[in-house]
């Protein structure tokens, strides 16, 4: 096991009804920004429930955050904030509210160009407004984590940053809130803690066995519950409540404390994102499967391992094993209606190019555990997946 | 799964070297009150290198907190606090030395008589001294959660208390602090951990698939760690590492969040440890197995999944699975050393009256995750462990 640390301050609400608390954990004076994506948050009255909780203090509403949010609009948040004087802040949505949420924390206390906050990876953020979360989509863990991913469409980029700073003081986790999800949202949600999961475990063994089950519980779970979430006719409140915790828990630093990581899948991701908007989660379906079998010999042990606890694969040789693992993965991804191949999105042998060309352009030319993963290697991976 | 709260804003810095850490975890202008128990943090050098970290700080230090720390040597520490103005404590020892630590935090600014805190279970705490650990025993969890337990020897008294205001700003985890442990402390603290996860997880099935895989991945991992620890002729790394974060996690609150818990095992224990001075964990194991027997039919479906996950227990009828999984239980305590009936510690029936006037005296009367463990059932559990 590494040396780490391990320092999670974010308060989390679990439950039904939990909405209510927020006239609990939002400071009594504050002057309150909500911050919300499209109009969905509204329509399903989660807005005036919030509204209410919030009581007498006064608070106004910031609509329009995107999915995989955008700079200039996270920048119109921070001028609205700087002018009007706002002290806490509230997102209300998902991954992507909350990660601009924790940008323009940062982004309005912070002297000179917030723009190199991402250049910096958030390294130079020095402070941060206060702010909380209701969480509406169970994804990408950002309810409980320090970091987010931002994207500058003009120049084709999404780039994450981190501070001790951008902890959510408290997060809302109502798993009603999750009813009026597409099913197409919960499959990227599944998809999404999946890969979060992966990317932490699936490296080399380093004598972490509690973090190695923990991460496959996580595992195992998403694999139970994928299906019956969309298989259900109406929302099963456990399930709902089980993929919204096992989402948070993907990625709120505890599986990946002390142990390698990797990260590539996610980093070709975000590129396939920014140059073709495609989902997060989907991306990441894309890339995985041909990943780890790209890194089969590097990742020989913890595939075997994988494939045997996460999907009881105990037979034939160790090839084979590790291809079945493999080919369950990418299976299960397929089950949960998201195609794995670059050619079910309509692209073609001619994107490889321009992909590998921007992740150059941002530097991720030493991926994965090993840092050994160039530009060749991420080239066969988007090969193999085509 | 119940609606929860989950917040643990304590700090864990872990791994080798960590305590020099302490030069940036405590407030560079503290007053430092050191506290710890016999001689052995002098002795194996521990101390000396606290002291070295702590730098130019003013500090002291308060020897003598005893196993199951005591109100008494408690309240001598509270005595000194306040009359030589320290404003930071550092707990350096193990689960003993943070709980007594965690009280006098909490009864150095208390209005009142501090005892009334131990009758009121922590509910009348209103805010505590700051204070740290530094871990050298793993076996309670008191590192990173926010409860306590104080002795009053004059009233064979063992008392629980908790509140959101005694969690440590930080805990030190350095595994080869516990290289110097006796092997039946090593024990203690592998059947403690095993036990405190079973208090959360062996109750009735709740619907909370992620809970229920992370105790037992605790579970399973004590069990694999549990005998190389005893067996090991030199201290291994990431054995005594893997030890340490998992009796962290076993008691952090975590995999007890949303679950029902039972904790009527610890609270018999308790009743053994306070009249008849037997080690925490050794009560534990003395009491578990006859509870889970007396308990079977309520923790039916529960103790054929420990059965089948944890011990792999797939073969025979269901009363079989359960008696086989209830004895490997038995047998792993013994294995590790702890002898599992009251007769190995020179007790007879003569004792089970007693042990169960003090549960009456002390409201014990309503355990378990039904409540329903009343004094009869305690008693028929105690004369099982004969």
């Amino acid at each position: 096991m590494f040396n780490f640390d391990f320092h999670n301050p974010t308060h989390i609400a679990f439950g039904k009804g939990r909405v209510a608390d927020l006239a609990k954990l939002v400071p009594a004076s504050a002057k309150v920004l909500i911050l919300v994506g499209g109009a969905s948050a509204e329509k399903t009255g989660t807005l005036a429930e919030v509204r209410s909780a919030l009581g007498e203090r006064a608070h106004s509403t910031f609509a329009g955050i995107e999915p995989n949010p955008g700079f200039d609009t996270a920048m119109q948040a921070v001028n609205q904030i700087r002018s009007e004087g706002f002290d806490f802040l509230l997102a209300v949505g998902g991954g992507s509210v909350i990660d601009a949420t924790k940008f323009i924390a940062a982004a309005v206390p912070f002297e000179g160009d917030p723009w190199t906050i991402l250049l910096k990876g958030g390294r130079n953020i020095q402070s941060a407004l206060p702010f909380g979360a209701v969480l509406t989509l169970p994804a990408t863990g950002s309810e409980m984590n320090n970091g987010g991913v931002i994207t500058r469409r003009d120049m084709g980029a999404k780039l994450p940053f981190r501070s001790s700073h951008v902890f959510p003081r408290f997060a809302v986790l109502d798993p009603t809130k999750t009813y009026t999800l597409p099913v197409q949202q919960l499959a990227n949600g599944v998809v999404d803690a999946f890969v979060h999961t992966v990317e932490q475990y699936l490296t080399y063994p380093s004598h972490a066995p509690v973090q190695d089950r923990f991460a496959e519980g996580l595992l195992q779970t998403l694999v139970e519950v994928g299906p019956r979430l969309l298989d259900a006719k109406e929302p099963v409140y456990d399930d709902r409540a089980t993929l919204m915790w096992a989402a948070t828990l993907a990625l709120n630093g505890l599986i990946g404390a002390g142990v390698p990581q990797d990260w590539s899948t996610h980093m070709i991701g975000h590129e396939l994102t920014a140059l073709h908007n495609i989902d997060h989660a989907r991306t990441l379906a894309i890339v995985l499967p041909a990943m780890l079998h790209e890194r089969r010999v590097q990742k020989r042990d913890k595939l075997l391992q994988y494939g045997q606890r996460v999907w009881g694969i105990r037979s034939g040789t160790e090839d084979e094993r590790i291809a079945a693992a493999i080919e369950n993965t990418r299976t299960f991804f397929e089950h949960m209606g998201i195609p794995t191949r670059l050619r079910d999105y309509g692209l073609d042998a001619s994107v490889v190019s321009a992909v590998v060309a921007q992740l150059e352009s941002h530097g991720m030319t030493q991926l994965g555990e090993h840092r050994d993963i160039d530009l060749a290697v991420s080239r066969r991976v988007l090969e193999a997946a085509l």
